[in-house]
């Protein structure tokens, strides 16, 4: 049976990533909502819904486990999403980002970077909190960092300087953290550049290898999920070409538009 | 009769903005598709599909004239809306645009500077070489200033480099232009940036005050056009607080979140 995996846009194809380099043998379909893209500047209600038809439209094809590899939506609609597909195993990448940030901080100090719709949502905050009581957690969103990603401007002067706009607040502060978590799927195409500005201090993390683990784990104990063949399937809401123009650098391998197959949530 | 006004978010305000000066007795209704915004890296499918939408929406109000101020819609939809709305007038921002651009122009090379949605459709081109047959234009896609402007990052070093890494291999050429068309409704908040960058030999443009000249003339027809009193309604498909804070840059005014009506189009 098919993993199902989906984001908003792109983004998310760094889970992808991740999930089939710890779980080769699966099939795997991912749906990019590029249509509506960005969630992360949208409003819960209408996060919620975007969700909503895109875990539906997935579900429809037989699925062993849906993974949200989107931070807006993991923060909106997890529950939602679990009660709507019960027994499906539903996974968020907000829980497993918290689990590696919280694994990786000596100091228990913790700074997550996201969009404006997860920093709002406090989802962070309550799953670092839930692992580590103690733990004191800064958030930024960095909306432009999103634009950067999707325009493939990972290197360079503006984004060096946008993000050190984005990031003093944050680290230039008496007691700063020792990891930045990146809360947004399209944060590791920035990572290189992040690390360079956040020094060598601070340990970058995130979500996309803990959530890999725990999607393993929680096909461990459904029958049939083991059987697969390695395959992957793409599905976007709008415009194969550029999606299969950006993704590649998220997925770190070239995709042909001719693989994309676009549909209709609306 | 009410003028309506559409664009994907906020940037339309620039033009509502010189629509209220041009004509100040007459009402308007705005609708920004916060939900689905941006539509600039959408596919022309997308566009035209959100555009038949807005206009439905703001045309069950009764209307005197809408208004597409939105570049990407207007080089996508103008003509189809124009078709479903006969015989209601309606006014892109790309004719008038292009007609600002050739009126500023000396040498006859302009340079557009739009969204991926508006330089692909070619739609600049073709318009101001229908006003000026021997023009050379030059056509730039700047995604970033969307997000730059929407984030109210208007002024700054990496304001500066964008700016500067979209436009010097427009203007950095043998023969550079004198005009440089700002075919984004999000750009005019950049403007002082832009012309900085550009320096003082070229004029920027923008569709803004050519739209509203175009729309009075049209209504000049238009029996009921001229009651009214002043007023403005603003609507928006999502979160009402951002669109009244994002918002108030682009019409220069101050925008309460109680004054903005979320409406539904999906």
């Amino acid at each position: 049976m098919t993993i199902g995996v989906f984001d908003s846009g792109v983004g998310g194809l760094t889970v992808l990533r991740a999930l089939r380099r710890e779980l080769p043998g699966r099939d795997f379909i991912y749906l990019g909502d590029t249509a509506r893209l960005p969630y992360g500047t949208k409003s819960a209600a209408s996060v919620l819904r975007y969700a909503e038809q895109a875990a539906d439209a997935l579900v429809a094809h037989g699925l062993s486990c849906l993974v949200i590899a989107c931070n807006t939506a993991s923060a909106v609609a997890l529950e939602a999403l679990r009660r709507r597909h019960a027994p499906l195993p539903v996974v968020g990448v907000i829980g497993p980002g918290a689990q590696a940030a919280v694994a990786a901080s000596a100091s228990g100090r913790i700074a997550v970077i996201a969009t404006e719709g997860t920093v709002r949502s406090g989802a962070y905050e309550a799953a670092i909190r839930r692992l580590r009581p103690q733990a004191e957690v800064a958030a930024a969103a960095c909306p432009l960092f999103v634009a950067l990603a999707e325009e493939g401007w990972t290197e360079g002067e503006v984004v060096d300087l946008a993000i050190r706009r984005y990031l003093d607040p944050v680290l230039s502060v008496a007691a700063p953290p020792d990891v930045l978590l990146l809360g947004c799927t399209h944060f590791p195409v920035l990572a290189a550049a992040i690390g360079r500005v956040a020094g060598p201090r601070i340990t970058i993390v995130d979500s996309a290898a803990t959530t890999a683990a725990v999607v393993r784990s929680e096909l461990r104990d459904v029958v049939g999920a083991s059987q697969g063949c390695g395959s992957m399937r793409l599905l976007a809401t709008d415009d194969a070409a550029r999606f299969a123009r950006v993704g590649a650098g998220f997925l770190g391998e070239a995709i042909t538009a001719g693989a994309v197959e676009v549909v209709d949530l609306g």
